[in-house]
């Protein structure tokens, strides 16, 4: 090896493309720099509504005045000047357009107070369209075809990561500029209703588009028991399917989510509970949701050691660690 | 003819299955005394939310204090009070489920304040499914199936009028009691989006339900020329597909409605409007949404002579006038 991974961390712009953690934890932020990170696409809502986004849009921007520790994003020149000032960059994000309700011209606003990434739908049915846990998807609704433009008008980056199949395969269709599966590995690669299929991560790539690979260990073959080697074999799958110009990656981090957060996103329209869940079969405050040598977000740079192992060189492994998301963010923000 | 049409009429408990008048209006009441209903089908919200709603509502509580002249519908027991006092009854409905938005616990509060009918979509898709004017429908959403399993729970009727293709079937198919169109003719008698389909009409009809033909001009073969006599042919039409005891009306009377109402349910999710509309090219205030002879809610009674020139009986024309509404209230609402 003619180069040292860590350096080549450290020299890189590293960006994860979704996190979703407990930004009322203090320890999330100190993780962050722990690890280096210099953004993050951070969730701000899932099912939430427009008044209840703006209560978390307002803990935000107060966040954005009392921490040092962190910088809002809202063009590329923020990201690198969060890497200069040794801060990490927050890309504001929602994982679902339920904030907007029946009203395009909340995109505008929300863009104003800096959300640069909105995933269309969010499991199941939104006035857009469909989630990945819909009993079925008829694709874009005429609303949800003209989000997609008004999103491409203003420089807003779609997510399709928990998008339904066929509204997944309008969006990209139908979008004038590339766009995001920020937290998803392939259907084929690993059997889970969240997991993309073939044909949308192939076009997604053909219209320039970028796939974060994602880290979240359900989503990968050994599940629970996944090691930072094992995502790695995630990230090389996606570049053998769509490209190293086309991967980057999306940890989907839950860090310090208490069990009140896994039974909000895994209920129906953020309402109803699954039974499953009332007797605790799930533990999901024990089980490991990052590999083993991840489990934390300090322990992230870890993964530019597995990429060299790999074979992947300097650039490659600037590429897939956030230098293929600038360059979509530079595409699609009106900057 | 061995009957007096407009006794029959007198006698009868007059039901219109869908109204959606200037409620502000103090001349709606008035003439729907004139015109001596017994029971009006009240639309509360077309694409208004959960807020908007309860706003209307409000408003309701309020006109139910102050007007001797209209009564509350809570039961069939209430539509036979209101027949036997001279007032009209008014049953609370919604034209689309939007004011439930994310939480189906809301059927439940709605219920409550007298909420007796519920159409799933209006136009486009919200949660539940997809309207009639989508560009496409998929059926019934996770959140979609368990709002009609809820609303059998409660006993609010399910409305199909305004529902997509698919949405309707599903629908009929997994409601356990008999569902409602309270407001539509045969596609295939008029060609016209809001107008249904023959398998919907005829599988509604053999759960019990009930569709109730209306007498909005748009949706009859000679427009805003229709007359009286060519509303019956869409009465008549209905019956000969599904049987004199699956028929009865809604008129979808919109009287004193200003144009901004126009504008509001034709846009799209109830906030873009059509630019169709901008020039002004369709007089909404100057055309007649409802036949000639029945301009007027005052002038509904002719619609008895209609069908009894036609051929209709007193049993007949009693069931038509809202007989077959009454029976399917009574085998729905839990009173």
């Amino acid at each position: 090896m003619t180069f040292r991974p860590r350096q080549v961390y450290d020299d890189a712009l590293v960006i994860d493309g979704l996190s979703v953690c407990n930004w009322n934890s203090d320890a999330v932020f100190r993780q962050l720099r722990a690890g280096n990170f210099t953004a993050i696409n951070a969730t701000v809502s899932t099912w939430e509504n427009f008044i209840q986004t703006m209560a978390h849009l307002t803990a935000w921007m107060r966040r954005f005045r009392e921490r040092d520790d962190i910088l809002q994003v809202k063009s590329t020149a923020d990201i690198r000047a969060a890497k200069q000032q040794d801060r990490t960059g927050i890309i504001l994000g929602f994982q679902n357009a339920s904030p907007i309700e029946n009203e395009l011209d909340r995109l505008g606003l929300f863009l104003a107070l800096g959300v640069r990434v909105i995933q269309l739908t969010y499991h199941e049915t939104n006035l857009l369209g469909s989630g990945c846990w819909e009993r079925n998807d008829a694709g874009l609704s005429n609303f949800g075809v003209d989000a997609v433009k008004e999103m491409n008008r203003l420089g807003i980056l779609i997510d399709l990561s928990h998008v339904g199949p066929q509204t997944t395969l309008d969006a990209i269709e139908m979008s004038e500029k590339p766009v995001a599966i920020t937290h998803a590995n392939a259907r084929s690669f690993c059997d889970h209703p969240r997991n993309k299929e073939e044909e949308a991560l192939k076009r997604l790539a053909e219209k320039g588009g970028v796939v974060g690979a994602t880290s979240y260990t359900p989503f990968l073959p050994n599940g629970y028991e996944t090691t930072v080697e094992d995502f790695v074999d995630a990230i090389d799958d996606m570049v053998e399917r769509i490209g190293i110009d086309h991967v980057a990656i999306g940890t989907d981090s839950t860090h310090d989510q208490p069990l009140e957060f896994w039974h909000f996103i895994a209920s129906q329209q953020g309402t109803k509970f699954p039974s499953t869940f009332a007797d605790g079969s799930i533990p999901y405050t024990e089980v490991s949701f990052q590999p083993k040598g991840m489990a934390t977000l300090a322990e992230f740079p870890n993964v530019a050691d597995g990429l060299a192992n790999r074979g992947y060189n300097a650039g490659e492994i600037t590429k897939l660690l956030g230098g293929n998301w600038i360059r979509l963010f530079e595409q699609v923000w009106n900057e």
